[in-house]
């Protein structure tokens, strides 16, 4: 109930803020280190929020899409640790953030073992992705490509292929984070293998209200909105939202804690999924990123509506 | 009202459930870097709990008394706030989980500008103490003191000598910490005027009923229990929170936030300082560290306590 | 004349020195990185010394054959200069030691931009190894192979193909560094194309004389012995000299200058190649390695040497 | 003889190369990170030869005087030599070239134990300062001010108090190493009476021909010109020249062996120090500084000499 009027507030006030979000656009710079995605629109910008309660609400660029790059690193955790539970999940990941960018080698080489400090970073998605099983490559993404689907109540989605094959020919960055967790034993799988299901699952192509469906199955502990039953353990959502609010906003996840304060995980294509736990499924999207690799326009208008209703968990 | 049939519930098991957690002392090691820190008995484990309604259970050994260190840390940082504000605090210290040694020098070195990553490892906190104001090192130091007696409604609150004179002696890497920020202008004081503020907050001695009742302020949202004032703004509460959470168990808090889910500090005496917010304040001692620097059997026993009756934030 | 008499001392002296030397190897191992380099014995030990007067001397286990590994990167680094020039070599590769283990990527992190330190290095090795041109992989190899034959003087040289093999099937390490150089854009090749390239030249199977004419050409600036023809500029000899000797032998290259004082380079599977510049060309094989991966007899066997005969550059 | 030869071709030619690589003083910066330094002018070049023989050379600005600076740490690792042995000093400080800046605290974290890497880097400087023994501090000090007048043949040679009192003033990174080296059990002397006798020796004031002089007695091998007695043992003149090698220029020591190949050692004043091992002694300033530290038009200046003359030791 209280929820609903919260929802009618948030319609009446987001079509603004999302024009003065929209603004700082400016400020930031959209990615370019995979060729494709630099040629997304700077200021574009779109959220859409789902309640609880089976209310919506949209504003801005909803309708463009987006690949879910780094976003998708939550949700291939979350098939690892059902597949396998967490002690397994935990002898080739850690639990703690870094501090580091998310390409980094440097705790791989200095602090033995080489395991990677958490599953969202990328030596740490590699490792994930590696535990998702399957009797081929194909059937391994197709896996994890129909949970997302599940997740977000939408059977079309799919792969951006271009982006997929633009990150596969230059991802030379994560080939060499393989093969350095290959060689420590973290990563026994075939690395073309591994990296071929990681750079797929970075690509899967959504728009905002698909992100905010997802997000929705966070917010209610793991139950599909739709059917009512639980399709992710609680446990393993609990371990999620940890991470999102440690480390999921990247070396700036801090900082969102404390201004922000709400779980959440962004993506190099300027996407950002966001939970209120109970209450909201969120997604976001602006392409123009700030210097830690967020969404500038993104995080503002999450700010603006955090601290105006007071969603933080802190 | 569920607060205290919950209270009473807890009552009940924690006689128990200290006695289960003591046996794990003999996992940990007390800390031998102060000498004086040394001589604390390794299996000591006590407990106690504050309510919001003013209600209190202890077990263990809770006439045990041992020193802040770290968790002074929390309340110098509210302080700071409290006296500077949030723009002046954070040009000097950073938001961000470092993963790195409480002690580390790395991230000053490599990530320009040699700010401290955050407040509660060493070089943040040393610079977040140059902050607090006063005509002489002797009344910064009692400011501070005074502060801490406030919120542990303990007007008898004071230094170990010992400890503060052990620590002094043999603080060089601190010292080493502080000249490095001295270099990089972080740090404008006389380098070993702070280094005594920060040995004398570090060295105050208390129970686990002190830390309790600190932990009561935080959990009320800054809001002394006695008095019903506000005497620490809520958004520094929260701010305290958020550190506390991604950054309060040294280079274990993402494991602790997975396996409590409590805004907690702990400090190489073996105390741990945590909050379930808007309910409990929590004080905790067990000298046997683990690796990474936390109570063995006292983190047990929060794990146990929080995972019985859901108390994790996530 | 003087050469002639002290060749005659060594002569004299080597077979009980070589015994001596011999039996410290205990107190090393036998690298197992390579599943293949284990088999070897580990109280091997071999020394060739040619004069360039045309006299030798041998001692110890002179027919036992070994790759050249870490070796060949002085006359991988000799064929790019040829082919290339100092210009275009050292846009690639730096001029400086590191202190870090061969294998280290913190530098190509840590220092912008990318480059590897040397060329001694694995990363560096395989960014010169990448430098040398050719119509194919196999004719890039057969070049660098026909050039190793000529220094020489045995048209039999060839690859260990077990110990290729294996390195190939295992070499995570040096492919994890050689995608970071590709994603830098140090290197420009296909990667597997030039880590087989890599792989065969260090599997190159020698025995002690062959390194000792090998050197021989370096100890005459450049000149084939048997010819007295330049087959090598003498500014290359000169630059391969000044890397042997601020690291040829990996970490211990320091103590190396100061307790011996030639230009030498060691390999993994236990040889060294070293020079006593304008008199010396010397191959040395002891398969049990120290700490720092040098062989431990091998090392005492040239200190011995060096200080008996006043042969330190310094 | 033929040295006789040799000195008055370079008498005829410097004069116009001191003025040719002066042009090349703009590209360089005069050091300010001391105060005192900053005033130096920045297109001073000058440069002192003595040989062996008696003879001498100068050009350019020879009455310019200038602070040791690094310089002093060759001599200061001499004396230490001297007084405790090779063993004793290399328990406290290591033979290996870093890559990493002069004042990197780096390795001390990373590599266990915390030893300094060698003897020219500030950590190792300080750690070998501390070894030089002494009834007080002023004794100490005095003791090295003596042998460096010894060294250089003049009784006159002082501190400019201006610089070591404005190096003492703001040597706080200096500090911070020198505190971590005594958490770490290296240094066992009291922090601020090692610092100042390492200032000290660093301010102590000199022109070309006292360098010259001083690198003349290291190219007898410690020999002293003007009595003909050992005042330095052979064995440690050889350790220096090693140093001077492999880690004299800061990290572009592999690029000066390669450019220049002679041991030197250069000071942040803009001085260097370098030996024609048996042929001359050189002291060169230029106080405009490159990227890696070391005087650009000096460094210019000595590789046309040796090119020219052939004095690489490679």
């Amino acid at each position: 109930m209280a929820n609903t009027i919260e929802l009618e507030q948030i319609k009446s006030l987001l079509p603004q803020w999302v024009e003065e979000s929209r603004q700082l656009a400016v400020q930031g710079k959209v990615a370019a280190y995979i060729p494709e995605l630099a040629k997304s629109p700077r200021d574009t910008l779109g959220i859409y929020i789902m309640d609880t309660a089976g209310g919506s609400v949209a504003a801005g660029d909803c309708s463009f899409s987006f690949t879910m790059q780094s976003i998708s690193k939550v949700f291939t955790l979350i098939i690892a640790l059902m597949e396998h539970g967490e002690a397994a999940v935990f002898s080739k990941v850690g639990m703690e953030p870094t501090g580091d960018n998310f390409n980094s080698m440097l705790k791989l080489e200095l602090v033995a073992p080489s395991r990677p400090f958490n599953p969202l970073i990328n030596a740490g998605a590699i490792a994930v992705t590696s535990l998702i099983g399957g009797d081929s490559p194909h059937e391994r993404s197709s896996k994890i490509l129909q949970f997302f689907r599940l997740l977000a109540g939408n059977d079309t989605l799919d792969y951006d292929l271009d982006v997929y094959q633009s990150e596969s020919d230059t991802g030379h960055l994560n080939r060499s984070l393989a093969y350095y967790l290959k060689d420590k034993g973290i990563l026994n799988d075939n690395v073309e293998d591994v990296l071929d299901i990681y750079f797929r699952h970075c690509a899967v192509k959504v728009t905002c209200s698909d992100l905010a469906r997802m997000a929705l199955v966070l917010a209610l502990g793991g139950i599909d909105p739709s059917t009512g039953k639980s399709i992710i353990p609680r446990r393993y959502v609990q371990i999620a939202k940890v991470f999102m609010t440690t480390c999921g906003m990247y070396n700036a996840s801090g900082e969102f804690a404390i201004n922000v304060g709400l779980p959440a995980k962004s993506g190099v294509s300027g996407g950002i999924l966001s939970i209120v736990p109970g209450r909201y499924g969120i997604g976001v999207v602006g392409p123009a990123l700030n210097k830690k690799g967020n969404s500038v326009a993104g995080v503002n208008l999450l700010e603006k509506l955090s601290g105006e209703f007071e969603w933080s968990l802190f």
